[in-house]
């Protein structure tokens, strides 16, 4: 679906509505004005028909959104109600620790494969997920017609994951490593950079307090 | 040290010219000039030089910065020489990723204890760290003087988690949970929002790529 092209800060609002109607269902509330959805999220109800207005005619005039259906609605757009496989590349330590991370599941993301370059690990079996060698990772991305994979290799190795992926038709990455991929325009790149959190507030912390503006 | 108050921005483009010098360095490379290292990292000579004279004098003018100096003066800055005790709060399947991400140690963050409300967490270890009750949170953290907490909880304690630490006298807090913290201005709060990187990528394929700007 959605053909047109959304501006990203329209989609984050998307999750924000959606919030607040999964909300209001579960108080029974069965109607909600664009003024009123403006207020619970502190954006102008002009902000909140234009966002939905991208998407086709939720709201009757002078009654408001329906509540179930604007909620029903904003799931099929955001892909609640899809779910999509994800291969993760790189087992150590933080790998590991996303493959115990229940919040992919819960945003209907599936790991379903697990790769490395560790002899060690290639053969095992992590949190229910078996590690594949990375040099089949190309072969098994394009014969599944996994969607999406999560860069968790180190640094000077990130790029030749993306290569491999990009090369095998992957559509979004979502980065942990501390790096700058460099690929086509066309795929989807999410960096999640934790150490750079961490080296800031240990800086944070090494300032006294002081060195902070 | 530092009681000059240093903008953010700056700070991040230290972590930048530390992993610069420190690879200068690997080199055997004795010298840089801050056009050299402008050109390293993208940024012009004035911006290296205006950077690293909010900390002293590292340059001889004409000859460049001493790489090695440069390199033990911005480890002394960010605090790459000092270790913090971290508390964790929140030992679900999050807290339990993040207690086996080797990050925070190489940050030279350690995380000395862990706080759930559950019963059955209580008492047990989990990665080498042993798990308190959440009662327990803020005499542990005055006590021991943890400067630092990592917020692991669902999005509707997380305030809770946040009230407790700020009374506890704690510095600075990443925060896992996907809401904003209501926090005195003087505690530094990062935000690491997974969840929130997740419903954007699902988005992204649920749209079939044609619905991004």
């Amino acid at each position: 679906m959605a053909t047109k092209r959304i501006p990203e800060t329209t989609v984050k609002r998307l999750f924000i509505y959606l919030r607040e109607v999964t909300e209001l269902s579960e108080f029974n509330i069965r109607t909600v004005s664009s003024s009123e959805l403006g207020e619970r999220t502190n954006l102008s109800d002009a902000q909140v028909r234009k966002d939905l207005g991208y998407f086709g005619q939720f709201g009757v005039s002078g009654s408001g959104y329906n509540v179930l259906e604007l909620k029903k609605a904003l799931e099929r757009i955001v892909g609640k109600d899809k779910r999509w496989k994800v291969a993760l590349v790189g087992v150590g330590h933080l790998g590991e620790a996303l493959l115990s991370y229940s919040g992919f599941t819960e945003q209907g993301l599936d790991i379903v494969s697990a790769f490395d370059v560790s002899e060690d690990l290639v053969g095992a079996s992590v949190k229910g997920v078996k590690v594949e060698s990375f040099a089949k990772l190309r072969e098994a991305v394009k014969e599944n017609g996994i969607p999406m994979a999560i860069i968790a290799v180190p640094a000077g190795e990130a790029q030749k994951a993306a290569d491999v992926l990009v090369d095998s038709g992957i559509k979004c990455i979502l980065n942990f490593a501390p790096v700058n991929l460099d690929v086509p325009g066309k795929i989807k790149v999410n960096n999640v950079d934790l150490s750079r959190e961490l080296e800031i507030l240990a800086y944070f912390l090494a300032s006294g307090n002081g060195g902070w503006r």
